[in-house]
């Protein structure tokens, strides 16, 4: 199963970030990437910077780190830039979130903070209410914000002499979209745009302004974005690839290893409560049960998809899965989430899981947010153009090939990347068959 | 890597199971099989009984029972005996153990459970401290022990017509042992066993009498047993398979997922303490610090073995990994474990995950026991022999080849066992890459 | 501050008890009076039946069980009646509650259980929103349907040669009213019943009807009902004791041992997260959210009560206390609670404390149903009318005099109930202070 | 119930502090004093400081503050001095022990704490052997030490300008003593310690020497110290209060809250399992089987006390009550404890309460350390002397009377403390009968 080595473009020259939103996770990429370059920091959580992969045989003790096996930008030729409704610096932005010390992590890298102001931004409250901003381009149609921000983005890449961009959503959730009829294909979504479609969210202009620069687009939050048939097209048309959607951080992390090891045991499901707490700006805006909404149909669907309900009625054919997101603002960006898990076993005895996660949402996202730029980036200088589905392992949502079902499972996202990767390089696929150790 | 499909022998006649310790785990098995066959229960969490294979690519659709894809023993064909210190009868031990409703599940099937009367044991309390009884074979020196339970073997067999037999320990916990002299070839351990040398444990008798009389053993209790190269030389010798040790139920389950998660995401691990509280016989034989050490031995590993400190220092290279077991009576067998895991992402920041799993001792080891003895039928009729370390994804401290490393990782483990389902069965093996559905 | 011993009635004859609401709660208190009296069970949780109380110093060494020391009705003296739109026996309001284990704890009675059949009740579904049933009386118009309530009263009296009535609510959560001119006094009520005025719920009908034949009335829910001036008037008129209201028994009884102590420590209190999961009927009827409002409201209360934020601003002036119950079918009547409170102390250091309460709903109510009860006809034996404020021990939310703040804390309710029982028998009241050991 | 007013001397002039440890408790206490001191932060936790007290009727609104109610030294009165084996000055303490955060709470008081520098120890590792350190006195006989330690108050007083000196304990837990003939008397204690008797702890020589110095001393380990006649005897010979033992901090603290919980409502136990895990100093020298023992013997105790197994045997006769402690050092002074609860309920279904505290050791016993000083500067100016038993609120293991059994519950504590607060100003004490509120 060993394939050719792909071409890969060099990774040469600066590349630019352009984040959508310079809040809490935007200003703890960019303020931690500065302390790594510095040396003050190591990127914990970032499977660019610290993973591994293992190749051939458990034997042959070959487990390269990620970053010495394919050719991925380096941490010093990131230059980032931002867009956000609100003026504040990235300085002023770590400063109000609350994530990051100010002593250790702030302050020593001030300045380079300071410089980060964002541009304005497309921005329309009909589709976030909690949050308002004066930081805002002038409502000139849709069609025209599309061509502002393509402008913005071809000034930052020769303000910044950067070789590449890739953008990303950093940004708060929208109210919930369903796919229409101005998604179906990019002349319907165009001339949607011509129109000031009420379809047409912001989030889709961001994305249609990065393929029209060639730059890849990753969508970090549930809305519905590249998710649709018109941005696809359009992102095979340019040659772009895409991504998203909704970084998958916390409580779903753990769903997606905790479901998989019931079904790995064959252990019955019979109901999921799952709720969070949390008081960051994202907790804000998931109090307008529109925004809600849309966050919920992503956190609902992982556990349906791989318990596979059809394929085992018995246990998973009828399970109460709620899941409660509560603003409350004690706990800042500190997100907390308990879940109970109701499972049986054996003759149908119930037992009982819970767990209990005290994670820091912007701690967790932020190295999501460096990995899937370098990965996005290495994988247009691939030549891979359209949805990215080994990168599913970032997402709650994967986006995928209308042909097949969405792989949720940590494992087999995993599995599905690193593979992907060894197949990139010309390397033997793992399957961990292994029989050659037992025979004679 | 499609391969030829492997001659498998069929499952025809008797499948006779033999077990060591007639407690709450074996009576719990042995009332759920008679429960199962009569249609008054489900073989939940046994992946042999509900679990499916899936085949080919993700658009065939095609995902066959595992038993209807594997040449398995059905439910039916299965004939059990065991082994006990305590004279009671399958009956007796479920309605102590307390594990089943005794109106719903013993009842129902009174008569068969009072027919299963355990055979004198080969016992000696210096190995399990703090249990005791006296249907015990008289202590006739260990080599003449080993030939009494090769003689009660055949006399079962003949007894109950079996074509096949099978035997699986769900006994205690022995005091810890290191390997030895006695145990590195087959020749040293049988002079040890003449010389009657305190190495040889009486677990090791009951193994070595059954790969004599060519029946697969299963280890269920973190004994060293057949964890020697003594142990397996005679089971090449004689052609049979062997599986070990420590059936994989509650709270390493977990660990097996949980760390796997914290690898996939790079998340470092500062420390993960782990304390259960149990009130059944088993919990009042690891009360005894000496077989407490042989359980803490097994739990401890699977951490280190995840996360390959060597690999990641600065993620695994300093972890305080504390694991405590409380004999605690109110609980009976529903043991429960908490486990705290702190954990430190991007920049180093600390986050905690707390996990508390109310579980039902014996009815997670249940399944584990009925799919060990099925694919370990299926092992010897497929010519395997020695250790199957495909059938890792069932123990704490999977047994495995000296040349390699032991894989922990449940997905890992999961992997393992289906691609090697496939490979017997000349299916291709899975990969997760999945390039295809995006080709143009 | 001794004082003399009061006059009271014997409790001679036969105590009639008519419950409102045949459900979960009804069928446990009826199931487990039965089974108490003929010494199947003990009345565990039941202070008048297994409480003791402190007379004297302590080294007197006195200390008697309540049901010595006050002239209460026995166990024995109970004879049972209900109202409930589900026409339901006990029997099968038992089975179907899944509270008590069948073969345990109901077969043995079951006789005694089926010769409960409910009256027809009083019922608007206007009220109560998720609950419907036939056995309901035909809407004559709210006077009438209160004196049908009068006729039933006495006929279950007659029928059952009774000596005294107590009625006591065990049903559902009506909506949430807010006390109007309609409540001001018994002639305004009296008026509304008769224009069939809408802020006349059922639940006030039913306290009408027992006030003016006599009887006590006990309010388990958090329902309006009798805490309104129109109602007290009316039981001071009749010479009749009241209590509510909303039974006091899991979430929320850990509030108020939990706040005291948080007080009695001057540990800040920065918020209070409380989440439930039920899945009886009571869970069903949470789930309109008019329903919930009126629950939500009676758990509110206790913290700000507790804690007087006026006295003390720095430490509880801005608690964020969020309260949310979810109907969640696979408990059943296994309520669970999960608390998350963030507390502050030295400096101002943040710290918390998570309370996981995995209770039985009807379990801990049964108990305070049987108090309440002998309690309040002790009450109405003593002469004491109108609302009793020593019984706050069993209420989420109090009934008070108009002068008075409620007391929530538990333990202020606790010495309030039992310095009661010492003024009632002419026993000194305990301060704690005991300086009279250590003077020389 | 009112009585006179006590003579209570004025608290004029400076009142030294000498504390037994500089380490966690003693350096965050004398942090927090110098920033409250300066308005940098504010002393919550602290009943002295923060507290009031109700007087009269509910009706009447009069509830001072605590330290305007009774005369208090001030916390700008307040002189710190300390002993330790470890020379480590305030500042390098407070560093160390990682509970304020440096740059917010040390670094702007760094002056004066640097001031404080440890006087040299009395100290031997037999007592508690992980801790060790080169500031100790040489060993000159138990006698000699102590009047080495006399001589230091003196000192200390005279240098510091004090009008009095309190002395508190805040060090290592030692081994577990008994009490024994060196104990019964005063006589009997002096000459074991010209003998340099094993049974006169270091603890002792300290409790001695203030005694001998008309100094109040608190002991705030669970060490036997002053819980001995003889120290009780000299107390009163030289007309000082004394008190210990033991801070209740943590767990014991819900312990104290949530017992009396279930017996207020006659709630049976069947077991309660408590652990800890903690990686400071104390955690530390609790790691040592001896020291833990003395700590282990001061946890269990409060359960017995409280739910009197011999007044309600079918509740609390058989009670399964462990306490583990694990040092575990990622934690640091954030102690964590995870308490499970097995009650029962109406005929005897169980239920489980969890507590799950995570807690700051130091930050919880600050305040306690401070409002002990302060009462117990009260308590000697107002003339009581020996055991305060209305001090009981602070401890987990209260001295008493041999005549009665210790009160444990928090809530009794906290009426004793408030009805001798009343009682040494003439106020009436408060009993919460309150039936004048509904008498016509």
């Amino acid at each position: 199963m060993q394939t050719a080595k792909h071409h890969i473009e060099p990774a040469e020259g600066r590349l630019g970030v352009l984040m959508v939103g310079l809040g809490a996770v935007a200003s703890t990429v960019i303020a931690g990437v500065e302390l790594i370059k510095r040396g003050l920091a190591e990127p914990i959580g970032s499977l660019t910077q610290m993973g591994t992969v293992r190749l051939g045989k458990r034997t042959e003790d070959r487990a390269p780190l990620i970053r010495d096996f394919v050719p991925l930008a380096t941490i010093d030729q990131l230059v980032f830039g931002a867009w956000d409704p609100i003026s504040d610096t990235a300085y002023e932005a770590a400063i109000k979130s609350g994530v990051l010390d100010r002593y250790v992590h702030i302050e020593p890298i001030a300045e380079q903070l300071k410089e980060i102001e964002p541009m304005p931004a497309v921005f329309d409250q009909s589709y976030v209410r909690r949050l308002d901003g004066a930081n805002v381009k002038p409502n000139a149609g849709k069609r025209d914000l599309a061509e502002a921000l393509r402008q913005d983005i071809r000034d930052f890449k020769a303000a910044h002499s950067c070789d590449r961009i890739v953008v990303i959503w950093c940004g708060s959730t929208e109210i919930f979209l369903e796919p229409g009829p101005a998604h179906w294909n990019l002349a319907a979504f165009e001339a949607a745009m011509d129109a000031n479609d009420e379809t047409i969210a912001p989030s889709m202009l961001y994305a249609y302004a990065a393929l029209q620069e060639g730059a890849p687009f990753i969508n970090g939050a549930p809305n519905l974005t590249t998710d649709v048939p018109a941005m696809v097209e359009l992102a095979h048309k340019t040659g772009v690839p895409i991504g998203g959607k909704d970084f998958k951080s916390g409580q779903t992390l753990l769903k997606t290893v905790l479901a998989p090891m019931l079904k790995a045991r064959m252990l019955g499901l019979e109901g999921w409560y799952s709720t969070n707490i949390l008081g960051n700006r994202d907790g804000e805006v998931l109090d307008d049960p529109d925004s809600f909404r849309t966050k919920e149909e992503s956190k609902l669907g992982v556990i349906e998809h791989i318990l596979q309900p059809k394929l085992y009625p018995q246990l998973y054919g009828d399970v109460h899965h709620k899941v409660r997101i509560n603003y409350y603002p004690p706990r800042g960006d500190n997100k907390e989430s308990w879940d109970n898990i109701d499972i049986f076993g054996w003759l149908g005895y119930a037992m009982q899981i819970k767990v209990n996660f005290l994670c820091r949402d912007s701690i967790l996202a932020a190295p999501l947010v460096l990995d899937l730029v370098l990965f996005m980036d290495l994988a247009q200088r691939a030549g891979l153009k359209g949805v990215q589905e080994w990168l599913s392992l970032y997402f709650k949502s994967p986006q995928h090939a209308p042909s097949v079902y969405p792989e949720h499972d940590l494992f087999i996202q995993q599995t599905k990347l690193k593979n992907t990767l060894r197949w990139l390089m010309g390397e033997e696929q793992i399957t961990h068959l292994g029989m050659e150790y037992y025979q004679d």
